[in-house]
């Protein structure tokens, strides 16, 4: 895809950054795995996920950097410091999109890592610490699931071998997926220490863009709890069953549905309760259906009222098992506590945005990010722009180019106090 | 598949019919495609209905009969009459399956047929009437909607021009299996007159066995109407989307699988209200739906409660869609009225079950049969037996052998009254 000059949107003057060559990657990116409707499906280690970690690598070798792949697929590019013995500074988010995703999920944080590196290059900077942009393998979960999976490897909440051997959607196992696109490494992912890491990232919900702020200084993300829920009644012919001697599975189904609904409305306004998946069997029009499966998650920054909504959630399970006469087995699924970010680098952030007069708030990250992993193991800190309407996981996401460009002038101030002047 | 002498049950005795051999009978056909859970799934065209159809035609050459297919694969074995100007008293049902069904959903009727031709040929009977036996095409529906196919084509119901473009669950066009499995004959289905038409069937609902009756003297069916509704709301990031800016087609799809049922509840015992599928989209866990797909079937034997039933559903389909934010589009799919059988015929079951002192009710069907189809051009009547817990369209559909061998046995007087001993 070639995009005209004519095409590039008029960016804020006095960016340390190249705000024209950013967004001119980020289309170009978007291009690959192109959908109808303007979104983009990259699902992970798919054909589409190889040609976008093609077009990535050229870019940072053209850039001067040395890139590695490790073994479970994710890509670091490196511009050497100064200074041998110091670990690097990391800039990272992921490539891979949902199945109807958007042009700026995870795209936007690795390709303004590149645009740091590109600056450095264009501005003669040297850095004391080398300075990295890692694309990490599998971030969505769609296609493969639990999400983040690379960064998970990185930080130790999976093992190697349990990723690579899990099997998709699409009955692929993850490992030869690897193999078939050129992207199973040798390096152990988990021996990349690291000084630091950042990533900038969409906001991926409402509250910026309602507050009229470019950006957004994340000081931690919200606790998770995923759930994976069968409810088991009996199967029987629609027409001559009378509605009282049903165990209609999909009725208990639908009612989990409002329960999780109802369980995040009864939990304040930072509360979040989704069902995204829900299968009905045996999935025939006119069969009762005997089994239904469906998933949960919830979300809330305070741990201790996620507990109240987990136990909420169970004991409304039970009750509508007990009314319908259906088995419900609820089942942990993955789970993620509330996270702070590193205050050194939180201050950074906040600090550059101050000294560039772009306004900003702080702000919990509602999404899971591989910064929530790296944070384990690495002091981080986020970056956030708006999205417009507040809408991601779509075809229709959708940033203002200039919040992009101030977001990335945010990262490359963050990222170069950090690696230090030489 | 073998069945020893031994494996046979113990059958009332002084039967016109051969209760053993429609016994093992069944059991043969239940070998094919048979189910780890002691099911068949035989759908509509695939490779275990082309086994199925293959071995009833065996059968019935082996009985003396000409089998001809016509070009929709409806299979007619014929037995001649002494009368060559008279048209066939016409026994039929179906052999394809659910996905996961049951040994005597359809085959019953198939294979009590076939018992009947066996007996005629075991007493030297001949009649005035020729008898014939038919295997309708795709009644189930499952692979290939709507149901009732072949006998839908041969009352003009449907083209068949329509019906050999539809196009499965599987992507795969019906006249494409029909010519794969070898059963696109080249007979008008259309032009097949008939004397008079039986159809015996497992009732499918627990009426018969709740009240201990073996036989079922069918007065008619239940209309249906069934439907297809797609609710759109937006799609968007599970996380950070605050629950009160959401626009979750799931919930509005949950709602309207509680509002079938309650529509149902609501109009008396007769009613039935069935979601037999609920597909989302776009199906990730940590996405809310932007799109559901669901299915609605509505039944009752009095089409002016049928109606209520209509408008009751679609003004709680406008009430969740108005309260939720979402569209929800409800549109007709298929529809059934409800169906008298002929006097005369219904008569001459009774008269049978009566006679040899079989106790039985009038029953109307709460399922749709080939039968209903064929009662709009052909006097038509049917039998029903119990099913265990009137469980079907479900593996474990069970029947006791003795009332197989009873209904086989009021079916051979009935069809024998109406062709006449010559």
């Amino acid at each position: 895809m070639t995009v005209s000059a004519d095409a590039l949107p008029v960016f804020t003057p006095d960016l340390p950054i190249n705000a024209a060559r950013l967004w001119r990657s980020l289309m170009e990116m978007a291009a690959i795995g192109a959908t109808p409707k303007g979104g983009n499906r990259r699902l992970a280690l798919s054909d589409e996920d190889k040609a976008g970690r093609d077009l990535f690598v050229t870019w940072c070798r053209a850039a001067g950097c040395s890139v590695t792949v490790d073994a479970v697929g994710n890509i670091v590019a490196r511009r050497a410091g100064t200074d041998p013995a110091l670990p690097p500074v990391v800039i990272g988010s992921h490539l891979d999109t949902q199945p109807t995703g958007g042009r700026f999920d995870g795209v936007f944080g690795v390709l303004a890592g590149l645009e740091v590196i590109r600056t450095l290059n264009d501005a003669g900077i040297a850095t004391r610490h080398p300075v990295e942009v890692v694309s990490w393998t599998n971030e969505e979960g769609a296609r493969f699931s639990p999400p983040m999976m690379g960064s998970g490897v990185y930080t130790g909440e999976f093992t190697l071998q349990e990723i690579l051997d899990k099997v998709g959607q699409d009955g692929a196992r993850l490992g030869d997926e690897l193999e078939r696109i050129g992207y199973r490494g040798t390096a152990d992912p988990t021996d990349h220490p690291m000084a630091a890491y950042f990533e900038a990232h969409i906001e991926q919900g409402p509250v910026l863009e309602d507050c009229g702020l470019p950006i957004g200084v994340v000081t931690g993300a919200q606790g998770q709890r995923w759930y994976e829920v069968t409810v088991t009644g009996r199967e029987a012919h629609a027409g001559p069953t009378p509605m009282r001697l049903r165990k209609d599975a999909l009725v208990g189904a639908a009612r989990l549905v409002e329960a999780v609904r109802q369980v995040a409305l009864d939990h304040g306004e930072d509360a979040c309760g989704t069902v995204g998946i829900l299968d009905v069997s045996p999935h025939s029009r006119n069969v009762i259906p005997g089994q239904c499966f469906l998933t949960a998650d919830l979300r809330h920054p305070d741990m201790e009222v996620l507990g109240r909504m987990d136990a909420a959630l169970r004991a409304r399970a039970g009750d509508i098992g007990t009314a319908l006469g259906l088995d419900v087995a609820v089942r942990d699924f993955w789970q993620f506590p509330s996270t702070a970010f590193d205050a050194t680098l939180i201050g950074r952030v906040r600090a550059s945005a101050e000294a560039r007069g772009f306004a900003h708030r702080d702000i919990v990250s509602g999404a899971g990010h591989d910064a929530v992993y790296l944070a384990r193991k690495v002091p981080t800190a986020m970056i956030f722009i708006p999205c417009e309407g507040g809408i991601s996981h779509n075809e229709r996401e959708n940033i203002v180019p200039d919040h992009g460009a101030q977001g990335c002038a945010v990262l490359f101030d963050a990222v170069l106090d950090t690696a230090g002047r030489a």
